[in-house]
């Protein structure tokens, strides 16, 4: 390799560092961060200094002027280093053209916005979150704008979430998505509502700690480098280096920590499933939103709530829960498992009816950006969605438009990218059973399969062609529609 | 206050949030980072390019150029700028006036140097040490001479450490601690050789834990501004707004722990005491090494091991173990925690023999300096030293002059703040005694008196002008003798 290619991997790794550093801050402030406001002002200001610093030496003109002398050094072709570049323009194109003014005005507007929505969620207030919220939707546009798009601003915000992504793919998936799984989930919802489903209560939480780590281990989470901490909102941080879970143990829900660790750890497997030896270039990078979640859902979902997984388990966990699990059957746990319902939070859907919760989000998104409707239309629109789509009226803005907080930190873009990550992850286990290769005895089958068919391809390949890559076919929301009715028509079916 | 002041504070502060994030960074190291050596690997090139960020900002001409502006702008005088103005000037000095390949030159020896010392150590081999401790040696010769000293190349380290101290200066604080400790410590030794001090087994870690951090709690640590956590060696990082401590769980020793935390708290108790306003500025930053000892050990020696406060917890330590201690009477479970024996390891050293521990290592390496000895007579020297001053010989190496990491990371002149720290917490002791302030039911009135008397100088005295500000004397190594002779001699002499 010719010397200017190993200066510029070498500092695109040293710039690299840095981030990997921004992150292990805000993993720190959500697991260890003292209680007290000194702390947390001082952790902003570390966090804020750390992230200009970062800003400056990607964007600088020494950082830039070797990018530049490496793409014009085309003598030895290099097929990984041109993924890399291309990546590397990609990003660097999106962060040189923010002016810093306009990152600092938006940091600055949406760390206020983020108070003012919990306030108003708190209240219940659209009305006092909702001049914010007009901010930000003029933010986005603006960023857009900068950076440019394909046919309309919102197409930036898909794609920055999910590169090769717009309104109007996103719009067809969607669309055949919701003709199928609208009355799917109605004749799901319609069985279910019949059944009285048990309670899980009384679950000590250190057992469920080591129920959860003997899970994670048997997937080959490899906590030689990584762990699983305690924090408020499960989260994965870090890299295949150092990879970190997040979940949160209650008593009262077991299968919450469960099935969010297991979530939790799908995206751990992803990022340590890319290549080591590429760590710091995008070639050891998620593919997207839309990818990574594909890989947390394969496990929390196909893998985590089927019948061959808690036929292998359940032993061990009456073992470690005799008590609360006395009255319960196997069929009664197994319906709590996959129980669905109809919630008008997100957050707490089933996996049959989380999907309409982000068509509903994508619709309103798609019709903010096009100037259709209005921020002060928002709460209107969504209720008459959740209508709609899920067959329920929130009974206040808290149930309803105030419950997430994405729009707050101005994450427009982002709410498709988990159907995207569920459509895909069908469609994944789909092949996969074909060819048959999950085994409930072995999960490194499976493991190994995802890391040969998805992980180690980093960046090199986008969610539309990883999926023609692995599958052949188009991303298809008949696989989803598919595996929700087979797993979840019968299972209702039977109960009744 | 003028605008190029506000700027230059800014700076300072910006600066120092980087600092501080690679000391969470350390931290996290310590205790966090999964096993494998692909986290160890990838943290440590996070560290080296956050730190190679740090001082290229701190010593880059734009900050240099705004020191200088404020250094010239004395219109209207102001006390606290002076002291920050001067302390940034001395930091800054020593760090421009160190070549950056040096830096580096020094940092990657002393990386590998880690390395043959631990496994030197093992395998009880000074001579396969000897050649890399004679490049540490002529490295920080050259340091010295890149950064100036008073008289000899020693006394820069030592004023590094301790501003204000040299050889000559300490020489004379040491000496005549010697004159007296030594008999003083024979006197005890031959009283403690004579008694059967009981060894406290099965205590069981959780509860070490509650009784802990009950202690804390009483003694002020602020935990809305602190954590404390379980790391292999002892130690407090951070600042006032984020002070962490760590401690390590032993059941077959509950008092290590116990008097790891409170001395590792007394730490954090000072840095929780330094003035929040000024936090980023020498103004909130301790006065030296020999202070901040000064401070862990009053906590740890002076009141953790005191009659009166074990008066107050040995109730609570009875009630959380009451079974390993049903044999053990009160009186000699006060002479376990203040056991004093013969014991060629300083860091097992209890508080009257550690001093001589330390005047051992300083004599060393004034000879080390001045030429009288060369790397290949340390062991010789070491161990007619520890005859003359301890009364023991090691039995090998690795009880002797391989025992202590420091050396092998270049900190010489390091070693005399764990004594100067004693002799100032006597002094304090003395003092606080006289104005009849240490009160066990209300530890906080001796914490109040150090912020009042010590903690809100942050570095605008020395540790001499400190001793002098608060007692009215130079530095007295009488204090700590008649402090040991008082607790000691008659504890012992009463047991026998």
């Amino acid at each position: 390799m010719t010397a200017v290619r190993e200066t510029f991997l070498r500092e695109l790794r040293r710039i690299d560092s840095l981030s990997q550093v921004s992150s292990v801050l805000s993993w720190d402030e959500q697991v260890n961060l003292p209680p007290g406001k000194a702390s947390s002002s001082q952790r902003a200001a570390q966090s804020s200094a750390l992230a200009e610093l970062v800003h400056r030496e990607f964007t600088g003109s020494a950082f830039s002027d070797l990018l530049q002398r490496v793409e014009e050094d085309t003598d030895e072709p290099d097929e990984d280093l041109e993924i890399i570049l291309r990546e590397v323009r990609r990003d660097l194109d999106q962060a040189q053209k923010l002016p810093s003014d306009f990152v600092a005005r938006k940091a600055s507007h949406e760390s206020s916005t983020y108070h003012l929505w919990k306030s108003a969620r708190e209240k219940n207030d659209f009305a006092a979150f909702a001049p914010a919220l007009e901010k930000t939707m003029q933010l986005a546009r603006d960023e857009a704008e900068y950076v440019g798009y394909r046919d309309n601003p919102y197409d930036y915000h898909l794609d920055k979430h999910d590169p090769g992504m717009d309104a109007c793919g996103i719009g067809k998936l969607f669309d055949e998505l919701q003709t199928g799984l609208v009355p799917l989930a109605e004749q799901i919802l319609s069985f279910a509502e019949e059944i009285k489903i048990p309670v899980l209560k009384g679950f000590p939480k250190d057992k469920q700690e080591i129920f959860l780590r003997e899970v994670l281990e048997s997937l080959r989470f490899d906590f030689t480098r990584g762990r699983i901490d305690v924090a408020v909102h499960p989260f994965c941080s870090g890299n295949g280096a150092d990879t970190r879970l997040t979940t949160r143990y209650d008593s009262e829900n077991p299968l919450d920590s469960l099935f969010s660790a297991i979530h939790e750890a799908g995206h751990g497997l992803y990022e340590q499933g890319l290549p080591s030896e590429w760590i710091g270039t995008p070639l050891s990078e998620a593919a997207g939103m839309g990818v990574h979640e594909s890989q947390s859902r394969i496990w929390e979902n196909q893998v985590g709530r089927s019948h061959a997984f808690w036929n292998k388990w359940e032993p061990r966990f009456r073992e470690l829960f005799p008590e609360p699990l006395a009255e319960i059957t196997s069929e009664q746990l197994f319906l709590a498992i996959n129980k669905v319902s109809r919630n008008p939070i997100r957050v707490d859907a089933d996996e049959v009816t989380y999907n309409l919760h982000i068509i509903l989000r994508f619709e309103l998104e798609q019709s903010l950006f096009s100037g259709d409707i209005e921020i002060k239309d928002l709460p209107g629109a969504w209720n008459e969605k959740a209508e709609k789509l899920l067959g329920l009226q929130p009974t206040c803005d808290a149930e309803g438009v105030l419950q997430d907080v994405h729009w707050s930190g101005g994450a427009f873009g982002y709410f498709p990218s988990y159907c995207l990550g569920n459509l895909l992850a069908a469609q994944l286990w789909e092949r996969a059973l074909e060819e048959d290769i999950p085994d409930p005895e072995d999960p490194s089958k499976l493991l190994s399969w995802l890391e040969l068919k998805v992980h180690r391809y980093g960046r090199r390949m986008n969610l539309l062609e990883l999926t023609k890559g692995v599958t052949g076919d188009s991303l298809d929301p008949r696989c989803l529609l598919r595996y929700l009715e087979s797993r979840y028509v019968s299972l209702y079916e039977k109960a009744n």
